[in-house]
């Protein structure tokens, strides 16, 4: 993976809504009655699926939240292929702290996999090409800190966190406005000097005026592969280029070779199916 | 839809945290820049395929937890199916707030159609049977009431919401009781009279031990369909069938047609994907 | 006692809350003038009169939240009856902390052991008939989930923990519906499998009604000892019986004798006086 | 009522709270299936039992947080003796808010009518002498600033509102220090203008050494009626004398004969049973 | 003002802990004695001194959050410069809430406009040579939004809002990498095509070192204005520059003629006196 | 210093702010990229210009709060003056840690101090006279118990922490009520034997009937010298005397020199500029 952990108070405050949600207001009332507290036990995270992982300090974060007295070992590391049947993570101590504790660290881990498996996949299917794949504001409202996170360890890019971190003029801003160019100068008078400009078009008529008026970036949707090349070779590396709409795991490479900068796939947040992972009692 | 809708002091929050994650420290400063305070316009909330819509009263409260001058008339109602390009709601007021409302109005609906979506079709698959479809406890972290309020608005029933408001005793439990009579019988002492006791059974024989000793409902694990005959023939109406593992469009049917009274189905909340809701602006 | 004690994180935004309050802007100026940082001491919590104690590890979290080096150790346990003079737990370490946690530790457990006193002493009343005491939602606003707690802690047995976990249909939804049939028929379209539903009768007329239309259990409201005979003889077993309305413990045994699975107490929660509870330096 | 009504900012919480835990992860499932959005009606809170009230107004806004279409009026005001029967308020408008809204607004009215009602009763019985009657910091975690309103409204007065407010030097500080006098110059070293300084003495040895270093207060605790009116007659007027230390509307008089200016009392807030408020609809 | 107005969504949470904080356990205890609540009056906001306003919208949300019925007009807009005496907002409506408000309203706007006015004193300084004066982290904890935003209303421009939307090299990095190089090569694989990479440098050597490897950005860290000259030319535009280290409205311009870019100013936010503004009832 | 260290209860919440707000959605990318987990190292604390120090203990607070393996050893302590170049505190552990949380240690102990320092040159500056040095309300919202403890550390004396602990009558309740006379009666009916109250005078007129009426403390509004040696002479300690307005360290030993108890002096708080204290890293 291509970067460090994130560090735990950037989501303690998930993982306290998780446990308010999911304790209610008795606890675990199954476990609680089953289990006496002085028992202790030893278990594994294991992949059910193949995939790359991610999230697994957020799940030792979890159980420890619940019982401190836990012990969680992890043996893979997120951003880590792994087949299905890998040991992911091992946790030993109290029994009721692992079974109360297991549903919201798997709720989260195999979330978060099965955005850095999609991820993988598609960093794979442009293996070569030199373009990267990004993902979007398409995100589970909540997690975005967390599955921004997880398309990293998928090998991935980001791109804007938020409405505030980069500006993205899109067909109704210009629209509103009356055109690119008058889009660009009002933004121009109030952005700052870290904030890159990126500006959408969907023809190579308002790429040509784009670049006439300069900007960072520019997003082009829902191009075919041929205008795609088109539009790179206009560019010139003057401006960083993306594509976007409709990238699939089959699609991905013939965009690529378009020689794009930036793939951007909202699919990796909003539609990923988890990677299961399960725990298995020793 | 079976039930109303969600009250909106139930996800207030969830709203917040959301527009905290998007607003960032500045706000959209490309609609800020590009768009004038005093701009008004319509837009409207499209379905881009069909399904079945969750979430659009949810979406309203976005739209005006942000701008209170918006106007929002919902056109579907959550539980309804929708043709693609059908539209969903309409958006009228300052053009700033439609703009900048519109990601997490659409991540919300979107997520959730999408879960009404995927429940709608599980219905549909054992229409005619008697079983219900019901959801679990593998939801994202901070949404589960609402994922779950999506569920009943695709037709399907709810399971636990929680560790707290029913009892589910399943193999780890029993392994450390060291059987299901004794299992249950720690249960007994402690639970109130309006909670329900299920407990985990993967074969016949463990079930045969549990109609000894009583319980108001059976999760039969990964049985296969001639199987699930069985112990829906064991059973005799005395308890609450209910099938897990595995469950898709494909195989509910058949499973259904054990005569279980419940099939429980984990990937409605965990890995369907959304239903592709976007914004015209008029 | 019946059941296991709450865990920490299902009440710790009560402690922090009750620190907030009680600390201000400064904190406890006179034990910080009076008291230098380094003196350590011990001292015992004790009861002052007899009674069932509750919310023991409550009060211990209380001062390690405050001073994390405080040693705590319970001699009595939630649920125990103690004697006038029973220690019930010790406290040693910084004696700051013992003086300032002192009033958060012990009105939480006084308030708890209260419940669980006013709890036992009706559940003893009714000792041998089977029948069973339960609150009710008459608690105090922010405590729900541990005074609940504290009538486990007395023997008692919940009720409804909100208005989501289970139906209570009460006589002004049946005037509003037109009759406890039509009422009942709106309910069961919604109601999901693991919910129970009550209907509150206040006549022996409209108890015949429910039963012709059937349900969970019956609340029988302010009835006197022989008309709930005589409805606990109708009802023949086919609803959970509830009886409610001015139950006393001087009353209780009396309505118990008819035969009813439950009397609900309001007054558990909401007038019960608190056990006194005194530190005593040592 | 001798004060203001206490603003919203400072009680929102507490409501926010009390909503989330009465209506969990799904709402009222009776009222919401029962009763259609559109059904208006109206309904009145009243007293079941005579008494002074209080916390009329938060009733009002817990009815207007749910359901901001309700129209509530109040009858009655916060401090105002009502007979049984008697109409504290009106509510109209959704039903489904008045049902809902009921056990909150009724929760809170109840409980700080009930502390009104206790303190009133005092009040009256040390009628005519002089003495107030103030409350102590024991009370509900969470509801200080509401229960020591409750007390205003009764006709008592507020004592300390947490450690930071006035230095209160109690046995065990005294027993730490060494002496009254050590300390009291600790404490005079660190203290602002506005701060008040209490010291509690046991017996007329240790009043007579307060009243050599001097103080603004003294809590003469646990003192017999006459050796209070000693203390009193020590004291000459040159620091407020309060009686603490099991004091009943029977015991009041007695002791607030002895001359004493605050009679402190714990029980208002600690023990004193609700006053019964019902909601009846029209 | 370059940009527009902040919205109330990213300052609530500020408002209300400010009331919190002043409002206490019991709230405005001299103006809910003195002034009854039906008394209605007008105010104005008037700059006691001559400078530039910021916060402004800010001061009307306090006003509001505390009572919604006072009607507040903006006289002046955040970005203006005022007159000594100027009228900034007039306020109408309860007395009590204007009183009440005051504190809070002057509070934030007061401190919002003095960051304002030292912000504009260093623009103006600077005027004419195309350099840009940006603020750092530098802010008080809880309030950096709003201080950038007053930085934005004085003609100033924003440097990084947190450690996570900038990449910025330090002296302590580099010495811990081993060379800039090596520094620049980690970050280099993490980078996201948005996040812009800036190093500190303190010497002209480390220059040459930087333009070798290449970013986005230099941080010229303690320079005298001839060095930074110097800087600058070796730059020849590749980079962003910026000149940090000591610079007051005295020696901005100086520096400023180097030719660099930006000039950064921890004082506009650390220590800018406020700009007084007061509050006249009429 | 005069008094304790503030408990972390008081301040925990500004601190998680103070990292939500500086980590952002993606933590420290800088130090993260390009410095290892495992790498340890050591850290001082130095002051850069002397002064009086605070909040020392708040910044070893923030760093264990991100890093809790780091060991932060204070060297100086709260209320000590130190010269330039003094090592206040060392930290040991993590660099990652001590890099990332210096920023937010610095800033809240630099700010703190920087109140302390301008308190401590307030308070020598009347040295000898007996006149205290009070802050006001004046305060950064959300630091305000902060701020206050800052004074404190200076050697000053703290006047209302908020509206709700001590009454001040100023000019406007004056007008609206009619007089001070009449102001003063409203207030009398409703405060607690523990809450002083204060009259703001800019009159020897008004303090005339002031001193009729009777109070706790009177605020002499912008008198001169004379002006307030003469009020001095009219109080003759009846009344504790404050001066306000326009106090600077060159006006207040002439002021205080007039007899008065208090100077409160809102510059300590709204208009000081920090302490510029820097960490080294060894």
């Amino acid at each position: 993976m291509a970067g460090p952990e994130l560090h735990p108070l950037i989501y303690e405050r998930v993982l306290r809504v998780a446990f308010e949600e999911d304790l209610g207001r008795v606890g675990d009332i199954t476990t609680d009655a089953v289990v006496s507290a002085g028992v202790h036990g030893e278990a594994a995270m294991i992949a059910r699926k193949s995939g790359t992982v991610a999230g697994l300090g957020i799940a030792r974060s979890a159980f420890q939240l619940y019982e401190p007295a836990l012990v969680v070992g992890l043996v893979a590391h997120d951003g880590d292929r792994v087949e299905a049947g890998a040991v992911l993570a091992t946790v030993a101590g109290p029994v009721r702290g692992i079974l109360t504790g297991e549903r919201i660290a798997l709720n989260l881990s195999g979330r978060l996999s099965g955005i850095a498996t999609a991820t993988r996949s598609m960093v794979d299917a442009v293996a070569g090409t030199g373009t990267r794949v990004v993902c979007t504001r398409k995100t589970t409202p909540g997690l975005r800190a967390l599955e921004k996170y997880a398309v990293r360890a998928g090998g991935g890019s980001n791109h804007r966190f938020g409405l505030d971190d980069a500006v993205l003029i899109k067909d109704n801003h210009i629209a509103i406005a009356g055109s690119i160019t008058k889009a660009l100068t009002r933004v121009k008078r109030s952005v700052g000097h870290l904030v890159k400009v990126e500006v959408e078009v969907d023809t190579l008529g308002q790429l040509e005026e784009l670049l006439k008026v300069g900007a960072d970036a520019v997003l082009l949707d829902n191009m075919d592969p041929e205008v795609l090349a088109q539009a790179v070779a206009m560019v010139k590396g003057r401006l960083i280029t993306e594509a976007s709409g409709g990238i699939t795991p089959e699609t991905a490479r013939v965009k690529a070779e378009s020689g794009v900068d930036l793939l951007s796939v909202g699919w990796l947040t909003h539609s990923a199916p988890i990677l299961d992972i399960g725990l298995d009692i020793a």
